[in-house]
């Protein structure tokens, strides 16, 4: 086994790599959230002044990630290596939203755990001596997935309760060596996941199975307990799926308790914005990181954090062929900056 | 910078990374072309007994990289990593295809750049101290990208000379740290390059700027000019492609001689396949490279060689809405058998 490498599916960083900043950009309906408060930037008319809302996710990646980079002190010249993705076809929304910074690029898919698939990647390319600055994100867009993944707005098609609501947004982070700053210290990657789900509407029920995958390797291969956390916050599993994780880890021996969130129930309140079981989407997990638990890591407030980006692996064309929806999940362990030494 | 970043967009594995066995496993049309005789395995029915041309493709990745793995005298249980991706719609064709092998999963976009970003990946995760052993590779099929992104088959439309006949099948290796094998040593990765282009039937003249700029920093990066590889090869540009690349490389004053071709030329024969400019899609360079090039870098006929993998980040909706074909490239440099001693 690699140095690295502590347990079937997790591995320990030699130093750690730290979160330089962090940055979110959402549009009217999830500044109108619980959140609303912490996101960067709030656009209010979600097309963003562009002729497509495809075209409005690639601005949103875009200005959110020149929003991180500035707040990382640095340019976008340092950034040796890019890594994000989202839902569109062929990931075009990152195509053409990162084009013009002309960093070397490497698009990633997967689903909504893209945010913890870029995390994971940027900081081993860190870690592994190959970069000193990665910018790492993930983005989606509530118009541009009804239109692709279900059917036009205005057909004005009802929702089922197990439906969540996906993110318009983008989230994004600089990775980087130095600093005393949230630091990313072991990874645990994910497989494919299928227990037979087929209802494109109850993603959380597809997704779960991943997310338990990811928590009971970490804890096999780290040692670790739910309780050794300060947060366990999984990805856009939604009311349903969150409730799904419980019950599936009490069955594997394991307590999850009011520690354990997931970013689709934090970022909307199901109450009042009629977003059913949760928000969802790639920018789910990204905008909730890095507005409502990054700040928490910087000033100590969360210790330790592990987060869990979760994704369904479908298309239109797998589900009409009747195929099941698998999910994947990536897993990222987080130190705050409480008791972390600056090296 | 970090101390394997060579240059701007290039880096140096530490101890090279080995490239334990490659395989191919194509179809009927690639079968009757000029390197028919070197896949592994030829399926004469392009549905590979499925009911689908996607759930077919998965069957073209799952059946190689089993393949691969034997190859290499492995189990799947060794491998840390799988990295992959294809040109469907989110991916499905890897995802379906590789699920059951219950390895911790990244999910590549690069469209038909995707085995030079698994191969970068994969890589640098080894050399990084992350993995022993990662199984990379990349997927296409004719049927199911032309009923995708362009019409349905039955409609029988005609083919200007500058379209490029997407390559249906999988090719895939098994990278590792030992013995005696063709050897990664470099990897230049490659940023977003829009030149304008927006003739989705002419990808090849889309990808040369991504493929030149990939060159350019290859040889700036590492002090070399064309003639210092036995071979450099990119991945579908075509013979419409190639020949912007030779002009484009000129007037930045590099000759690029008889020893540069490209995957899609090579794995067709245009004068008797009717595939016109040249063979294209995720499994050209990847095919092609495990079963033309490989073998050539093991028996230490090629003692050097880089590989391009090119591709055009477009979908049909960006087309649609009239949006640029930009490309992107990665450089992988690889050593053979010749001169290298075993580690």
């Amino acid at each position: 086994m690699g140095v690295k490498k502590i347990g079937k599916q997790t591995v320990r960083l030699s130093e750690g790599v730290r979160i330089l900043a962090a940055a979110s950009t959402v549009s009217k309906k999830e500044g109108e959230g619980p959140l609303g408060k912490y996101f960067d930037k709030i656009v209010e008319d979600s097309t963003f002044g562009e002729k497509s809302w495809e075209l409005a996710e690639s601005r949103f990646i875009r200005e959110n990630m020149e929003l991180v980079v500035q707040k990382a002190g640095l340019k976008m010249n340092d950034m040796d290596y890019l890594l994000c993705g989202d839902l569109l076809n062929q990931c075009t929304a990152s195509t053409f939203g990162i084009m013009d910074f002309q960093i070397p690029f490497f698009g990633l898919y997967g689903a909504c755990s893209t945010m913890g698939e870029s995390m994971c990647l940027g900081a081993m390319l860190i870690d592994g001596g190959f970069a000193n600055h990665t910018l790492v994100g993930a983005s989606s867009h509530f118009c541009g997935a009804e239109k692709q993944f279900r059917a036009p707005l205005s057909l004005g098609n009802q929702r089922p309760p197990s439906a969540t609501w996906t993110v318009t947004g983008d989230g994004a982070v600089v990775l980087g060596k130095k600093g005393n700053f949230p630091c990313i210290t072991e990874i645990t990657t994910g497989k494919i996941m299928d227990m037979g789900v087929t209802d494109a509407n109850n993603m959380g029920a597809a997704m779960a199975p991943a997310a338990v995958d990811v928590l009971i390797n970490n804890f096999q291969d780290t040692g670790r307990k739910p309780q050794d956390y300060d947060v366990i916050a999984t990805g856009d599993l939604g009311e349903i799926g969150r409730g799904l994780v419980v019950d599936l880890m009490k069955k594997e021996g394991f307590t999850m308790d009011g520690r354990f969130t997931d970013c689709g129930i934090e970022i909307f309140d199901k109450n009042t914005q009629d977003t059913h079981s949760g928000g969802s989407g790639c920018a789910c997990s990204a905008v909730t990181f890095c507005a409502h638990f990054y700040p928490r890591l910087m000033s100590g407030e969360i210790g330790s954090m592990l987060f869990i980006p979760t994704g369904a692996l479908l298309s239109t064309t797998s589900s009409q062929q009747g195929q099941n929806i698998p999910g994947i999940a990536h897993g990222v362990v987080i130190e705050g900056c409480g008791e972390k030494e600056d090296k």
